[in-house]
Order: C-alpha cells, then structure tokens, then sequence
C-alpha cells in the first residue's frame, strides 16, 4: 500500500512530539504536537493531590508552554472524558481560547463541566467521529474507536508531512464490549500504510495476559442479584456507563426498579440518557425520596463513593450521615471498582462500617464484580503488533509500567534503540530522515489548583502546611510600651501537642521572649531579623521541653511581614 | 482424657476477657483476661497512624484500665516481637510496673527497645518456653508454638477454674517452615482436653485456601540470584529473621558477601545472632564501608525500607540520598515484602525511582518473592478443628475479616450463637454455668504518641492540624495605644495559598481589623470576645477573596489566652 492520501508539502519539516504530563505518573496526559509553527494537544487531564499535597485539589500540568505559545496552539483533541484526560481543559481556556474536540460523550462531559466556570462563555467544543478526518494546517487528525471503562474512547492518528505518529490513549482491547467495538481494522490499515511512532498506555502493562471483558461483571451481576433479599446499593465510577447500564439491567430484570443517587452519578447518566448512551426507561426507575415506601427486594440503588471518598453517598451511608438512606442489616452493597492506589484505606474503611451495621458487602477482596478498563501485556502486544510503529514511545504510567511496556515492545520486535524513554517536557523529534531522537526539553512541571477558583499555591507553602500540620504553631506577641519602659508578651498555642502541656510552658516562654527581645533591642535597635532570633531560640527551648518542634512566630509591633 | 491438670479453687468464679484494643483495627493488639481480682494482659500492641493523625508518630491503646487497675494487674504475656504485640509496652511501665512473660526472642527485642527509655529501669523480663506452664494466682499459661514471619512466634492457653482460653497470637500453618516447626500436637491435645473459647487471629481471614510456605521465597531467591549480575540489594522487615537468613544464604550461595545496613536490621540482626536465630558467619559478611571496593557480583546487601518508609535505607537509596549506597544500572533490588494498606504509594514511588536509575527491581508485582506471615482461610479453619473450642472469638482484624472468620467458624461447626463479636471494652464473661455472654463495657480509646517523649495529643488539637494543614493561618496583631488616639495593625499569612494572593489582601485585612476593633471595643469594652469576633469577620471576608478558609488567629493586647 502507497501513503496515497499523505499530505503535499512544498518543504518537509520536523515533527516535534512533547510530552507535557502524563510521564512516570498517574494522570496529567498531555502531549503537544508541533509541525511548522503549528501545535496541536491530544490530552489535558488533571492529578488528584497526594496526602502530603496539602490543602491541593487538584493538580494540573504547568500550561506554561501552551500559553506562551497561544497563538500556534490550533486544538486540543480529547481521547476520553476521564478527568484524567479533561480536567485541565477549564484552566487552559482560561487562559487561550482554543477549540477543543473530541467525540460526542467526551464533548458532552468536558460541556457540562464548563457550565462551573462562569469566567468561561462560548467555549469551542467540536464533536468528530471515529473515521472523520479533521485537518488543521498540516495536520490531518483520525479517532479510531477504542474500548475502554468509559464509551466512545478514541485513539488518535495523526498524520503530517513529516511522519504519522498514533497516540492510544487508554485502551483495552474488548473484544465482547458492551456495546461499541473497538476498530481493529484501522489500527492495522495504518500499520500497512506505516506509522512511525505509536505513543501506547502504560498503565497495565505490568500485569501479564489479557484484561478481562466488560461483559463478565454483567454475568456476575446476573449471579449476584437473585441472591439478594434485601436493598441492593451499587457503586462505581459515574463516568463507566456501561457499568450503570449492566447494573440496571440486572436490577430490572429481578424486578427491581433503579434508583440513581449522587451528584455525579446523576449528572452523567443524565448527559448519556440525552446522548443515547445508556437507556434506563422512567417506568423502571424510582426517586430516592420514594425508596422508604418501596420494599426492599424492589429497589436497588446506584451510586457514586466506589473510591471511598468522604463526601461521597456510599461514604455517607456507611458513617450513617445520609439523610435519606440508612443502611441496614440485610442490605447488599456492591462495590463494581478498585480502589486506585492511594484510596484502599478509605474503601476498607467504607466496607468496615457497613459490615459493623450488618450489610452484605461484595467487593473486590470477595467476588468478581469489576475489570480493569486498561489492557494488560497482551493487548498491548496485540496494539503494537497492528500498527507496527517504527518507534515505540511509552507513556501513560508510572516509570515502572513505561519500563515493562519497553520490554514487551522489545519482545513484540521493537530494536532496542527505537524505544523512546522520554520525560516530561522532552522534544521528541522526527527529523527528514525519519530518524527520530529527544533534541531538547521545554518547560514543565505541576501547577496546584486550591478552592472553587484558581489560585496557584507556591510549593513553600506546601511546606510551611508540613510543619504546621505535624506540630502546630505557637505565636508570641510582644508589646514594650513606647519608652521600653516595660515589655509584656502574650504567647498562644494552636494545633500544639496538648493544652495542658502548653499551659505548663507558656510562662517560660513569655519570660524567655521578653529577656530577648530586651537584649536584642539593646544591641541592635528595631529590625526584622529580631523576631527571627527570638524565634529560633524559642523554638530550641519548647523542642526541648516537649520533644517536638512546632512553627514559632513572634510578633513585634516593628513587624511589616 | 480427664482434666487432671486442672486448678482447685473452692469456690468458682468468672473468667472475664476484656479486650483492649486490636478489633475492628490492625494494630494496638492488647486483651485482658480477669479472674477473681487477678487480670492478665496477653500482648500490649501499637498501631501507625493514619494521614490525618497529624504529627502523631505512634498510636497505643487506652490503658486507663490496667493503670487504674494496676495492683491487680500480675503478668502481660506477648506472642511475639512484633510491634503491634508489643510497641506499648514502654508506655504501660512507665505507669505500672508489672513482669513482661515471653519467648527468648520476643523478650530480647523487647528488652532492646526499653533501652531508648532512660525512665524505665530494671523491667521485669521474664522468658518462657513453649509447653512450660506459668502459675499466676489462679491462671496457669502455657505457650505453644506457631509458625509466622517471625521466629518464637506462641499462642496462649490460659486455664483459670472457670474454664479454658486459648489466644493464637499472629500464626499461619507453615508445614514446611525455616526452622522451628507449628506445635500442632499441643493445641490437639487441649482440644481433646476442652476449650472454651479460642480467640483467633482474623487478618487473612478473607483470602480463600492456604498462606504459601516460607520455604518458596527461599527457592526464588536461589532461581533469582544466579541471574543478577551486578549488585544485589535486598529489603524485608527487619524483624523477619527467617526471610534475611535465607537471603544471606542464597547470596553467599552464589559466591557474594551480605552486608547488613540500617539501624533497626543490624539492631536485629545483631540480637538475632547472639541467640542463635539466625547465622550469617563473619567470614560471609562485609561492611558497608568497604561496598565501593568490592566487585559488584560479590555483594549482597539487605537492609529496611521494604514499605517505603521516608527514611529508611532503602528509599534514601532511591531518592540519591545515601552517603555511601548510590544505585546504579545493573543493580537488582529485591523488595521482600508486600506493602501494607496505605503504603502502596510509597512502595511505588521508590520502585519508580529506582527504575528511573536503570535499577532490576524484583517485587510483588512481577515475582514471588514474599509469602505472608498469617493463615487464610483453610489455615483458620484448621486451626479451629485442631482446637475445636465451644465458643470462637475472632479478633486481631478489620470489622470484614472478623465478619469472614466468622463465616468461616460456622462452616468447621461452631454454632452460630457461639460465636461472639465483640468490640473493644466488651467484657466478654465465662460464668460458672459455662455459658458465655458480653455482660459489661470498660473504657477503651486510643491515646497518641508524638516525638521522642511521652505526650499525649488532644483530639481536638488533631481537628486543629488538619485545618492548619489545609488552607495554613492569618495572623493579625492589632495594636492600639493606650487612650486609643490610634490603633495599628499588622497581619501575616504562614501556608496561605501564596504570597501574591495574600500581598492583595493584606491592607484591606488589617484596615478591617482595626476598623472591626474600633466598632466592637466602643460597644462592648475589653473583652475575650472581641478577638473572636473579629476573626470571624476577617475569616470571612478572607474566604470570599479566595475561596479558602485559613485558621485567622487576631492577637489583642489584652488577650491571655
């Protein structure tokens, strides 16, 4: 097969290929392609914070490339709608308004998220289809339908005069999905017609064999449900559809009627109701302010809280905080998920409470109720076996996966030295000569999103909220009258070991404050490198007496910050 | 068989067993066993906290009453050295000074930990042997061996007139162990004898079939050596004497010496070897200082850090932080161990980097190199044929384990009824009609551990830190003079957002502060009140300019505390 549909151009340039996020971490996808001036992204996702992140919501790719470049950043293309894939796209438009397009779920999810953002109007959001060719300056732009744990997935192809690289996004290869069938056939065309570098998921690449399908929770559901005497309450990820729909279809068909709880939940089986994506006919749903008088063996409830969130339903039902529903002895709670690493302490937490109140919890440790929606070693095999790249280029994952990822492209046939192990914010290059090699490196890094609005947060302050948070503050005000005649001081402890322990040191710490700020005034006159002085000594002095160190600050009148 | 052995008492009284800690929670292992006025405490256990226990450093049990209780309180018994059997028992000396009963092993760590405590002086240290019998008042204990990961691991009998109790401790059933062999022979015989209750080990309860042999991890070392060409660098529980001894002898079987690094391995290693649980010959062994001369495939190093702890070995390794270890391409780490709820992250992070050095690391997820130290489900069920007890207890486990052991109890052929679910403080009475029945609740919490000393954490001041650590503090110290002609304010932020954010903020913060002061002071005089009430408004008023809520502490002249 001849490249006949490549694109004409006058003089080949460079492909540069830079990954922006997503490198030897978990979340943050984010990759810039720039050809002649021209720079598309396929991916803006978000991270969620680490607990020593503190206080941080969100985390979010440095945008700061992006944005210097604004006017050459011609479009965003979305793979899927998982947050960590989208959650980004808010902050960039904040900044450059570039249109973004992705298939019709994606679109519908990024749209209502953007509704939030009241600073945003008029977003441009593009809806393509899997086979429909957009081109933008030198680029020509391909989706092709792959399966994953959210519908209407995508990879990219993109095609330009100086090469085509194929970027996956997440992916597992489904062969009995629940519905669209991941496009196979186009994988291969493009492996015929020649791809030079697959950008390929990471993420279960250490886990050997297949992933398992889709299909097979459905038929655990259909064991499970006829079990089940009492209410059935589900829960997973509000963005797995065709989880929804597979647990609705199993309720419906023990005759239960399907109540969807949640914020999230709510909202995105309401987008994929009006998309078609998912069919709960009214008649077979029920509203939770009706659950009460409706039987037990009638009901069965899907929900968010599969991660064990705090503010979550399930979380709430477990700590008996929600107001409607209260979980009882014989109910069943079916956790279709696993918790992502970070978040098992919260979900055995979760699982813990219900058992306390008598609840049947089925869930990972006790039954087959989820799969993974990323392909293990196999299907990876299987992708770089169909497109054939030239190169191999790792992402999505944490190093140890990229690793694992470079030795199966290795095993599949992929020469050692076509896999390309690069860090964020390496420029990938595709030189004239098909050659290709890291020739630089851009600005990047991580920008942390606090509150209902932006703020960025400094990392010093991260760690000033380390120490705060590990032993508290105490603050001493000292207050000589104008003449020095007399000095007194107030000290207070917040967050400190113990009241009473404090109690026994605040006259100590008074006198000690007031002996040397006298000494220090004398010496020195007014100046702002006292309070600092008499804050590393007292610091020493409580540290000895109580065994740890809390942040100590000290107030003088002559302080300006 | 007859009770032959059995004690005379004239008039019988009730066995009570009151746990204090260790169900529905993995850690702060601790029960006391009650009778006619005399109590005995089997195992005395901490617990690691929580992310959000800020700056605690150790978790114990409540011991308000044993302490309360003391002169009645004759014996505490551990089962084995690890700390969530033993780590409280510092704390409970320096209140009550009472004898610590234990096997050679158990006791050697324990009297090595009572050396950081300058305040303890003189414990009594007491060994035990397995199936020797302790007399104390009215109990007669007798300690019984069992396989875990690690060495002098026993089970309890506790025979008082009221009837027989039997506490396994940790165990699983290693048929095939390194070393000391189960005594299976022993729990047969009292459940021949009789049992009244036997309060089981619950951890592994929801895994189905057998705990694999110790052994195996042995056999893959030897398949995993002889492939290494570079250095090795092992990491397992510094108390797991077993998995080091096999380790040190898969290395010197493969021509390399074993060097021992890390505080709490030599310390191990070192008790270890002078009581003959381990033997690594001098001649086998070569000091961390002379790493950087040796060969590469003539060393093998084993140290800590196998759960990603910040400052262990291991992880200063990775993070390029150890003075004399650097890792290289061509090094293998061998991570021995599986991580624990809530450490995954860190496992990650370290074998993440670690891989970033071009470091082979072996671990959980691509090789069998760990067993677990506790029995599953077929083990537990053994353990309940052998000793076939009229009442099961399980204990040492999560809420859903115990649920399971449960289960499991009922399938060997316990009655329903007969087994009881108890919470910690539940004194759980055997009467004289040997019926068996929760009568009545102690006192029971968790009391926390911070810095080097002794300190008691209040609750609150944990709700404290964990505000602090979210959004940091705004200081505002308001200064009037004395005939309020004029009152000044100056204001700081410690972990605020970011310092742009608060340079904003800060003039309009300090002009409603003193303009709040001007308005209340007129009102209402000098008075506590005011600073609180003042803080809320700039609370407030903060929380509206950026969307966060820091802790806003005014400090008023008049304000003590």
């Amino acid at each position: 097969m001849s490249r006949g549909w490549k694109l004409r151009s006058s003089k080949k340039g460079n492909l540069n290929i830079i990954p922006l996020g997503g490198l030897s971490e978990i979340g943050l996808n984010c990759t810039a392609f720039e050809y002649k001036g021209s720079i598309i992204v396929v991916d803006m996702g978000l991270m969620f914070p680490n607990d020593n992140m503190l206080g941080v919501d969100y985390v979010i790719p440095d945008l700061d490339y992006l944005t210097k470049n604004g006017s050459r950043v011609k479009a965003v293309f979305i793979t899927h709608g998982h947050e960590d894939h989208t959650g980004a796209i808010p902050y960039l438009l904040q900044k450059i308004n570039v249109p973004v397009y992705g298939t019709c779920l994606t679109i519908g999810l990024i749209n209502k998220k953007l509704q939030e953002f009241k600073d945003i109007t008029a977003p441009k959001l593009i809806i393509v289809k899997p086979r429909e060719k957009t081109k933008i300056d030198d680029f020509i732009v391909e989706p092709i339908r792959v399966t994953h744990s959210i519908l209407d997935s995508v990879s990219y192809a993109i095609k330009t005069p100086a090469g085509t690289a194929i970027v996956t996004g997440d992916f597992k290869i489904d062969n009995s999905p629940i519905g669209q069938r991941m496009d196979l056939q186009r994988f291969s065309m493009y492996g015929d017609e020649g791809v030079d570098i697959l950008l390929s998921d990471s993420t279960n690449a250490i886990h050997g064999g297949y992933t398992q399908s889709e299909k097979l929770v459905g038929v655990a559901f259909k064991d499970i449900f006829p079990k089940i005497k009492g209410r059935i309450i589900g829960s997973t990820f509000a963005s797995n559809i065709n989880r929804i729909q597979q647990f609705a279809d199993a309720a419906v068909a023990n005759g239960r009627k399907v109540c969807i709880t949640g914020r999230s939940m709510v909202n995105n089986v309401e987008i994929a109701s009006e998309l078609k994506y998912i069919n709960i006919p009214k008649a077979n749903r029920i509203d939770v302010k009706y659950l009460d008088q409706a039987k037990d063996d009638s009901v069965a409830i899907v929900t968010t809280g599969s991660q064990g969130e705090p503010m979550s339903v399930l979380s709430r039902i477990a700590k008996d905080e929600h107001k409607t529903i209260k979980a009882k002895n014989g109910d069943a709670v079916i956790i279709s998920s696993k918790a992502i690493p970070g978040n098992e302490r919260s979900v055995a937490s979760v699982v813990n409470m219900l058992y306390e109140k008598g609840v049947n919890v089925i869930y990972e440790a006790n039954a087959f109720v989820h799969v993974s929606g990323h392909g293990s070693a196999e299907e990876l095999k299987m992708m770089i076996s169909l497109v054939r790249p030239r190169y191999l280029m790792p992402v999505h994952g944490e190093r140890r996966m990229r690793a694992r990822l470079a030795e199966l492209g290795e095993e599949v046939g992929i020469a050692k030295e076509n896999i390309i192990m690069a860090d964020n914010g390496d420029i990938v290059t595709l030189k004239n000569d098909k050659n290709m090699s890291i020739t630089g490196k851009v600005q990047t890094g991580r920008e942390f999103i606090s509150g209902k609005r932006l703020a960025n947060i400094d990392i010093n302050v991260i760690k000033q909220r380390n120490k705060l948070a590990q032993n508290g503050i105490i603050i001493v005000r000292i207050t000589p009258t104008a003449n020095l005649e007399s000095v007194t001081a107030v000290s207070k402890a917040i967050g400190f070991i113990s009241d009473n322990l404090f109690t026994d040191m605040k006259a100590d710490i008074e006198k000690r404050s007031i002996g040397r700020y006298l000494k220090l005034f004398s010496e020195r006159g007014v100046g702002n490198s006292i309070s600092m002085r008499i804050s590393k000594d007292i610091a020493k002095y409580i540290a000895k007496k109580s065994g740890v160190s809390p942040h100590v600050e000290i107030l003088l009148p002559q302080i300006k910050n």
